[in-house]
């Protein structure tokens, strides 16, 4: 039975079929194909925190390929009405696939040792591996292929960072993290990156410019995650030097691509002249959340796509 | 790309073309065939108010026809957790149409201006385009033709109304409207109403008596729609003159049928004789919701029905 | 218009015919078959208290089956936005089938009077029959047949131990109660169940030792159901002597089964040893309520099964 709870699950191998597969049915969902390959699979979406792109790209491509999704939100009562093991015992009969957005890390790695059925991490504190592929597949598709390549992260050391780090280092591609020295990444984080990704190029620097120099894909992320909203003041000041405008992006190539995961705080993190500019490719980024996904799910159920 | 906001964005023509769908479904419906016309297609429900009719109308009609529909409620943080445009371009890459209520019509105005996919107005402030086309779906289907009957409007000039008044202009139906003068439309709405149906046969009255003696149709609605509870009190003793009961219709003619959108306040906008009594067509009106509403998804989305 | 609101609405040969079903479907849901023998239907549950096996089990049963749900939470309003009848007579016109958890057993009672579609209680405060038919259908999966079984209930005489005994009377299962005094059956619903199931055979003791002592199921529910939290501590000390523990187990058959409708509080009306122990088999129970459920909404909706 294999899980996606960060990306030190997958091979580069893995990573590369997955987004192979994806990029088959992608092409045929845009040829306007909706293939029951999922005719009567349940998938079950429980999630402890507010989400839009996860749930609605999840649901929308379990439809796609004709299964359906039921989503259990925070109500639900994941380990106070019933503890975790309990709750993964139960659901694990009904559905073919659990997308767990949890509050804590822990609570996926648990849920996932005691489920019979597939479990996908749809966002922890931790990381957030759906998000990470969907940005791999998003700059293959758009700068051909992803060996090579340069991410410069300009923001926090969060979920989405670690896991794009780790999975950089699966894929050769190098990243540079322009960090205020209090969000940078801490022992234990790079200890886990470097041993599921011994080969990762990864360095960090507190100068957004340097960051960008030689960067092929800008990458920023909203200051406060989720859960951080009483830290959105000391965050604001701490970062306002590493907002993504124009100033920062004359720095970097004009080939280089602008991303960020969304939701976007505008005149905080990025400015609307970059993340509305010609260079800003987070739609299409957002868009592919979806197909990346599509990937997974038939990667884990094993299904011929 | 078409929406649907108000009836506005319909010719008669159009109006005509999606009842005449809207026909074909529901008699292939009650044929026992649940035809997979919409197979593999979402629709996204966005709607910051309570619903009953209108989403479970949506989503079983969206099943009948082999789609599937994502409920996303009050907590997605429609204009708060993101900005709209940002949600309409995020939205439309997982969903094939949306139908939103807002609070606020200009939310639906932007969400469509974004959206590269049809939007439908499932009831803001200021109209409720499916309702009204439900209901001359109901009028023709039981008075047999819509041109030459007279709905006497009794109650609040709210956002069904106004919908009404503006088709019924584009369908040939007379309208009389019994309103209190403190509740009858304001300028900017009997100028939109004109401007977009300039043969509006359109008239106001404070007298129930005298709105109701020509009509063919009785329709009421609450005194106080959502979000103006407080107002309740108030209301109350405002409109209680313009009650629909059974000394009402007595100065009806007997082939006239009764309409209210429901939720019904019995005891209040109309009485139980009333609602319960042989005039009443009010559950014939709401299982008419989904049948009109299938009409407007198939022409929205082109499909063959 | 067939509806199961308790199971006294079915004749033990209508229990057999739906567990006879509910058996087919399972066996060849097992071989990985996904008939759409449901297709294009839709399933509305309107739930007033949180679920999680019932939720998703009547879902996923749903989707195996080609069909779709919706789910209708607290919000919806029943009673309170709009009357009970009302409401019913405009979901009728949108569902096939309708599953209802309500506060008081009256709402479901009510909503199955004007409803056109079949209701089906989900658990009400009054029985909870989806529970005990998925219960019946487990014994005799695991001991072979139900006539001659004799099921020890440990704890209080709740919703799902009053739809357990009216169905042990019908299916020739003895029924043993060991509880408190203060929490037996009240004379009506002794009456209630002798009325429905004559021949019931069904015995009520103070000493969990001499209930257990013959059984071939041993079975145990929480102290305090939804609704009841605030007598959690005065229950946790009036049942502390009906624990169901290694202690208690060791005077039951080592063939006896134990079973619990979950979610369990652990270290009160059950140990983790019985819960995990051998005798256990509280978890192809609770998979057993989706297969059951199938069984019921097949039977109900006269799908050729």
């Amino acid at each position: 039975m294999r899980h996606l709870l960060t990306l030190a699950d997958l091979t580069a191998a893995e990573i590369e079929r997955i987004l192979a597969i994806a990029d088959g049915l992608k092409q045929r969902y845009e040829q306007g194909l909706r293939e029951p390959l999922l005719a009567g699979r349940v998938m079950a979406l429980l999630f402890e925190k507010p989400s839009l792109r996860t749930r609605v790209s999840f649901e929308a491509g379990m439809v796609h390929l004709g299964g359906s999704s039921i989503f259990l939100g925070a109500d639900t009562g994941l380990g106070s009405r019933e503890t975790i093991p309990d709750f993964a015992r139960t659901l694990d009969k009904f559905a073919d696939i659990i997308v767990i957005r949890a509050n804590r890390h822990q609570s996926a790695v648990e849920l996932a040792a005691h489920s019979a059925c597939p479990v996908i991490n749809g966002l922890t504190d931790f990381g957030h591996p759906c998000q990470a592929l969907a940005d791999f597949f998003t700059v293959r598709e758009r700068l051909g292929k992803l060996s090579g390549q340069t991410i410069a992260w300009v923001g926090d050391a969060n979920n989405v960072a670690r896991s794009l780090a780790v999975g950089c280092g699966k894929l050769g591609v190098r990243m540079v993290m322009a960090t205020p020295e209090a969000y940078q990444f801490d022992e234990p984080s790079l200890a886990w990156i470097r041993q599921h990704s011994p080969n990762v190029d990864l360095s960090v620097t507190t100068d957004p410019v340097e960051a960008v120099r030689h960067a092929t894909v800008i990458y920023t992320d909203v200051w406060a995650s989720m859960g951080q909203e009483s830290e959105q003041a000391t965050r604001c000041r701490d970062f306002a030097a590493y907002q993504v405008n124009s100033a920062l992006m004359r720095h970097a190539s004009r080939d280089a691509v602008f991303m960020h995961c969304l939701p976007a705080h505008r005149g905080e993190e990025v400015t609307d002249e970059v993340i509305e500019g010609p260079q800003s490719i987070v739609f299409q980024q957002a868009a592919n959340r979806m197909h990346a996904q599509k990937g997974i799910v038939a990667w884990l159920l094993g299904v011929k796509a």
